[in-house]
């Protein structure tokens, strides 16, 4: 299939420098769009919205690490073998990470969240604003292994 | 900013073949990973989750439409001028969609979905599963526009 190429529109700063687990809501972080491509009206009425999804290029994942089959997560023998499309690893095929964030402030091409689990330089491929009708429909479930996983992620 | 390329791991099989608004509860949607790349075992586990976010490349977008700055959504002057990372339109600088879409079957290399508003041969760029952990914390808001946009979104 052919290849698909994007342009960064940003990059991340972050008090996180390196691709660690765990405990995000430790970290301060921030985006800045970048000046060669886009003026401040790109981010106009963000800031009416309280939450943005931010796409991102994990760049510091290691190519040989990559899983196109299933192992267990973390490599915890606790948890059952899932395939790499049941996780939200990082050592996946195309390693994007999709995080919905608090919006704290918008100035110019600054752009201020809480919750964002990127490191420090990575490249911002999209901003999209959190929008209730794209939540999950119906029903919800999860299987116990990932509540396990996610107990630590933020705090 | 260095180009990001990234190899599409599957194609999306929808009833809707062009890229028009609204109405996507009545379509019929599935994805296909490709099987020169992946076998079943990439999705192992995925049906133990209720809802899977999909990732896919707006591939009918004409790029002398993409927006870098603002403009009113739909170009109806009753919604006021939005900067495009206020907004989540196709006509965007990286074209991806991002779609939480309820899990209907896996079979094989086969995913069946409801709720997936991307048009028939959509590249497949990435599959997570939906994890309530990674919910919009806290308070939710959007603009009044927005919620008037989705109106006929979905059905």
């Amino acid at each position: 299939m052919a290849t698909l190429s994007y342009t960064p529109i940003g990059r991340v700063h972050s008090t996180r420098k390196n691709p660690t687990d765990d405990f995000w809501d430790h970290e301060n972080a921030s985006i800045e769009l970048d000046p060669a491509q886009f003026s401040p009206e790109a981010l106009l009425g963000l800031v009416d919205f309280s939450h943005v999804e931010v796409l991102f290029h994990m760049n510091q994942v290691d190519p040989s690490k990559v899983e196109k089959s299933a192992r267990h997560p973390r490599g915890n023998i606790d948890w059952p073998k899932v395939g790499i499309f049941a996780q939200r690893a990082k050592n996946r095929p195309n390693p994007i990470g999709t995080t919905v964030c608090r919006i704290i402030e918008c100035a110019g091409l600054t752009l201020t969240l809480e919750g964002l689990d990127a490191v420090d330089g990575s490249p911002v491929i999209d901003l999209k604003p959190w929008v209730a009708e794209f939540a999950p429909r119906g029903k919800t479930f999860q299987p116990k292994w990932i509540s396990e996983l996610m107990e630590k992620y933020w705090k």
